[in-house]
């Protein structure tokens, strides 16, 4: 049936345009007019998915070979934060390497965290950006072909940053990572801005994307930080880049997704951005968790023929769970549903 | 059956000892021994009740006409509160207008925020109380006769202020109005006070009414803050004043419901007050949500030949619930447990 | 010589163009091009003036029969604040009396503290302003004709307010008042709203005037909080308002004295407003004391036919001081040098 | 069946060694692998067990005669923490007393707080500990030989301390006492300690025992805060500590349960000590409730013969459950996922 | 002259009654009517009194053999606080060893730090108190004979402790120190506490002595926490305790000095208070320094035939300061302005 | 006499080895052995030096031409930071701009603000570094080769960062700069690191140097935070990196001297560090000042043959003073006094 054709012509990481594995996908509920739906057998990697494992969230997932590999945040029940690779056929079942992923070249102590990662596939090959400590956290690259050896490269920054994102392909040259400046503890605030990079090493020519909210009309569930998501989706509208919104309520932070369309060739201009969320918690396995009331976008599969568009998100700190859009329709709604500020 | 009949005199907002339209009403379920049960369908209004709104809560209900109007908090997925008339026959099934209030003679920007509001009816007219903006929150008013036009008057109070509850008549010859004052964020303290308006327009002769608990028995639940809730119900025994209280846990504040009694004359004297909370998150849709573990009592429909009492209050800043109990017994708990400090 | 001529005309809380005793002036040092200069011998009354005495500061000054009466915050060392008349036949040279004001009509415990008093003189009589205790601090209110028997009128807020200062004259036939809106403690954060009375007991119709700075030019020395300070004069420019500005440092706040002038009949309109403070703590007796660098305006004294104007200040929380300035120069300044924000 | 036959000699307060009453049972779940798995029919005493009652958790229970008896964090509608006894024949279904236990020779007012309690028995009596206040929170002590009367002891040390956990035999002629040094809030840091006393009354010799943990693999899950739980069980290994461990997020913190095993002799110094945690909130009664996230071991009943562990904690500060192990199986899983810092 | 002469019988950490040596002294200045007057010459021991040494403040003096001996803190250029040993004739001039005590059996690692000692004289030897580091600030004991040699004791308390001062006296055969629980940091909050002993090792029976003030007259000076300071001194009247009150202000603490009696066979009984500071930061060494606005007092020498105290403070967190007084007119002074809260 | 002569050969900005003119110097006082030494004149510029100017303070010093230029911090009275660039003969007697530096291509609004500037000469330019705004805080740069026109470059890193400074040389081809990752506030916190550019466009390869001190001997003095101040100065013992240190008082921050000496080839290699500061606010312009106890260096001149150096830094952040040394003591006392952690 229609929901194992979605086919040919995936990205989400591989390269644009070429044939890839279906992505997973089901119709969009009957009756429902949600832009954003949700999976029915949610959460895809439940709570406490393997003997010692305490969660698997906030991870990234991209087609590999005939099929797909995934870096997943895996937890154990000492809570220390790493990341492991996982295979799947159709990326809703699993394979998951029970020991962390060893890099080449680490030079810092062995056990260093290492949290909310991205995948970008560019030029061949595939780079990890993540969360990791360099006496406080910043964010931390790695390149690999197979998944199974992994070569570190230099933290792109000085502490402190989190939600680090690459693009899919040089832009007139140069490599642009999207990242969001924080301090060293929760970081009630957060803007995003975008950085180059000649070589992946050296960085520069920082520019502010876009900030958080205040107290205006379509800045509210987003008022107290924002952060970028899956890698940016190049579409003739420009860069498509879902994000997480945060507001802060008497009882903590509540986490929701938007969407941003950014420009092609300057992409710190904002084109679109979504004066509301377009999923927030409200299923039970995002509102109750390790972290209550978390949706937190990290990687997005798009299967071009049919638009149709998977996104996984970690839900509430303590499971992966994953929604379904079409790209097109997401863009109509951030088009006409936009507040640039 | 015996729920369609609590009919004839209905107060919450009407004219006292007027014939109005049948409350919501269900018995005590057998076997409870419960002062105040929950609504057997709630939540009345549910997450996510119209497409593209999140969440309808703190929200006003009084009697209208043949049935029932209201002033809803409703906040669309953009999470901006505002104020949405209703409209219902039994005052369970709600017809909600799709956009807000809109107010004549508005001197703020047509983006400010408005929440919690109440309703007063009063001299053959109803007044709106609200928090909106005024470069801090403070306690807004508005006056209307068919909830279709409202002329906004003069905000109160300067800010910080919330949960403004006006009286339902004048009180030797003035207006008087409950309110909170407090800070500019999550104001983890606060107090009830009282003040009083020639015209609606100039408050003077504020008074303390009573203040958050402490360390001593009876005062725990209620030791962070309180605030008043639905308009106050005049008895023989005096005003009848449901209100939240409060308390901080190492994981947030858990908002439950309390009973105050103050004089008929002298409104800022308090003659009992309930050493415990007669209502606190236990139902799921309570304990989870936007803001876990609130019960936040807004509203209430009374009707008079039976003592029966309708209260709609907020569950966890998602959704519209309903509990049911019985004045006269509530008025003789909150006698038998009573402590005043 | 000229230092003791500066009389007929005082204003500062007598009536506008009567003929008033002279007073204090010394002209500009030699040399100077200050817009503001301080008296030689300041403080004029210094730390520990009297046994038994911390420091009086933050203080009223008006003229009074033929010559001046006070309402100082005196601490003795209990450090408990309370007001204490004072008399002077030259504004400089006080006697004060070694009991605290008693008022009539006190409705709070006797012990409650008040600190910061303004006096307006209007109608005959002088109105006492002060920051008062009312389960939090608020506005409290007195009137007087001589100085020695003080009938307490009702505060005229909720809690929590500082810093109110009341007009000069009804304006189209209301009195008006300045004020902050405070939180209950230090209370980072602070702006001037002005209310409106028709009998001194009932306020309302409260408008925002200006806010505290922020990132931009013009703004920074006043970026944490502002607050008015003297009664404001009127000239035929507008309501001159003296008003201290606060930036915060990572050792604390400091206090510098700005200037704003407001329409004359709409006085929450704000013409013109200093870029820049006008006096900032340099000398000894205000960098050190009880709290570091503070420069608090609280009173002014008008001489009409030389334009001449005595500013009292509190210094660092523990003396009185006195500053010079000449009233057409202050305003001439103030239009060449505004930012209105 | 199996799960009725864990009985003959009974510890968790009882004389080690001596027959008693069958402690609960239930199997490990088929096919289930875990370390500690959860009571079936969880929570033992759910939220709001009787009437007036809002929950029973972070609780005490010990045997006691042919069946068992416990000391029960009991908080009415008030929110106001007291102990009250309760009494079981199988240590699942309760007898709760309605009265809070009484205690002669209180010095403090009576109504004062007192929460989360420990049993230990020693030299035939029963010595019950707690959290109680003598102006800011520290360890309560009384003695009880029936559960029927209490005499109360002299608070072990000054404020603020919680979580005092005495020894169940002296250690060279004096008794040993767990602690946690605090402050006067809900305390965002805390490490065990161990104090000795000749007498009961006091108390010197402090020693560390050890700290939360930081940003090293095997600390993260308690780089919060940490506390002692049961009455530490006897081994031939050493002495097993549970105790929960905290880590704060986002949202506030979340209790999980972890194990130590401490020198027989020199019971400060640490041989072993789970690098993660072997139970974390997942059921619906411990991620949700009115603080969320919570699993707070505070009391074992241990079967000799067969090893059988029975381990009550309070979920959610709202209910109490109950979870099983093999003592055998904790201190071999301790000792090979060891972590001491 | 006569500042020579104030000789005979000196307490202040000496057997009461013996025959010691002359206390430094000068008469209160002419024309002054203070109660406490500063030493002319002060500080005693300037800002960076010896090479490579910052600072030398909060210290203890003692009369010992012919003279006087003292514990310092002293810091060096590298702000680490140490305790010193210093020798003089005249409690003026002092000889201050280079080198910090070293303990024989100091358990902790040489690097802890010590700081705001106390010395008591009890059954012929010399016991220090000091607040040293054991995971977190406590009280730290140690005895010697003569000031060459420490014998290091048990900490006293668990953490969080500061301010420990043990009186001169067995009181009933049991030891009595007074102490200020504490957190771990600046701590704004802090009260007396009295805690005996048999053996100077085991601490018990508690006693809640004094607390910090509060909003009312005679609290404010008093307001954030208050600590005991040198060695109580026994006078028929009771025990004469000099403390600190700390006063919060927007720009930090401000410390002044008082005085409570304490009954004599029941030193927690608190007989009078003095509802003002009796000293207070005014000078130039004490309002300016590393820590402005500090009069910290800890010791104190007495001469009994004529009555005359000089007190030792710690000024600014910078240096040595002293004080005069009578101890009649002390007591005198505090039981005719006490306020016992 | 010796204090004109010190010539020929000064760095500090110019290319090491050439000739240049002669520096500030006096003298070490006549018997005094401090290792560092004020100005006898100081402050070098004063509190409000100029007509309608605060203060200048932590500013940049550098040969030039014949004599010297400055980059300075000048605030006027609206406090807003600003650089200007001043000329003087013997870099003691300044003339300054009064308008402030404007740089081609300043991408940011004209308002923004600038502080705490260094300048490094290399390759026949100069290298202004800064901090300014750009949505929070960061290291600005731009280039001159004649201090009248500036051309500004790409800011360096991402907010949030201070205390930016780049080394006189490229180091094996390549630029480095140290800097402090900082957040949006105060920073209660900080370390120093070092990046390294190909083209001072993109800057990668970050290493952490060194951190904040903590608990032991030879960190107290710098526990809170820590920050580069001159440009580093190449000897044959490495490259010598004067530093502030900060601790966090209960009344605030001071900021004190320190020393550390870098690997000449690999900079990230800290070989020593002072356990201890050189300098401490002791003089009455650090103590007291807008923000008391600050002593911020933040440029050096050294002249090679004598060996002397002059250290400019800001005091109290209100003036600008100089202290003196002599290069090989300053080395020889950090290399005898040295805790490298």
């Amino acid at each position: 049936m229609a929901e194992a054709l979605g086919t040919r012509t995936v990205s989400g990481g591989s390269t644009n345009g070429s044939v890839g594995p279906a992505i997973p996908w089901q119709d969009r509920p009957a009756g429902s007019k949600a832009l954003v739906w949700r999976h029915r057998e949610n959460p895809v990697i439940p709570r406490a998915p393997m003997p010692g494992v305490q969660g698997i969230y906030n991870s990234a997932v991209t087609p590999f070979g005939d099929g797909f590999a995934a870096v997943f945040r895996l937890e154990k029940t000492d809570r220390f934060p790493r990341l492991h690779v996982g295979w799947s056929e159709d990326a809703l079942d699993w394979q998951i390497e029970p020991e962390p992923v060893v890099f080449s070249n680490w030079t810092d102590a062995p056990s260093h965290y290492a949290y909310d990662p991205r995948v970008t596939a560019i030029d061949g090959e595939y780079i990890v950006q993540w969360c990791g400590g360099h006496n406080g956290p910043t964010i931390s690259l790695a390149r690999t072909k197979d998944f199974r050896t992994f070569e570190r490269l230099e933290n792109a920054f000085l502490p402190f940053n989190r939600n680090g994102v690459l693009f899919p392909r040089k832009i007139n040259g140069n490599y642009y990572m999207l990242s969001r400046p924080s301090d060293n503890g929760h970081t009630p605030f957060g803007d995003i801005y975008l950085s180059e990079s000649p070589n992946l090493v050296h960085w520069g020519r920082h520019r502010f994307v876009m900030g958080k909210g205040g107290d205006q009309v379509g800045q509210w569930w987003q008022r107290t930080k924002i952060g970028a998501g899956p890698v940016p989706i190049e579409t003739p509208e420009g860069w498509v880049m879902i994000y997480h919104g945060v507001i802060d309520t008497c009882n903590g932070f509540v986490y929701s997704m938007g969407v941003a369309i950014l420009d092609l060739d300057e992409p710190w201009r904002v084109l679109y951005r979504t004066n509301q969320h377009v999923l927030t918690p409200e299923a039970p396995y995002e509102v109750s968790g390790h972290v209550p009331n978390v949706v937190f976008p990290v990687a997005a599969l798009h299967d071009q023929p049919t638009g149709r568009l998977a996104i996984y998100y970690g839900a509430a700190d303590t499971c992966t769970a994953l929604a379904y859009t079409n790209l097109n329709e997401l863009i109509e709604f951030t088009k006409a549903n936009s507040a640039v500020f």
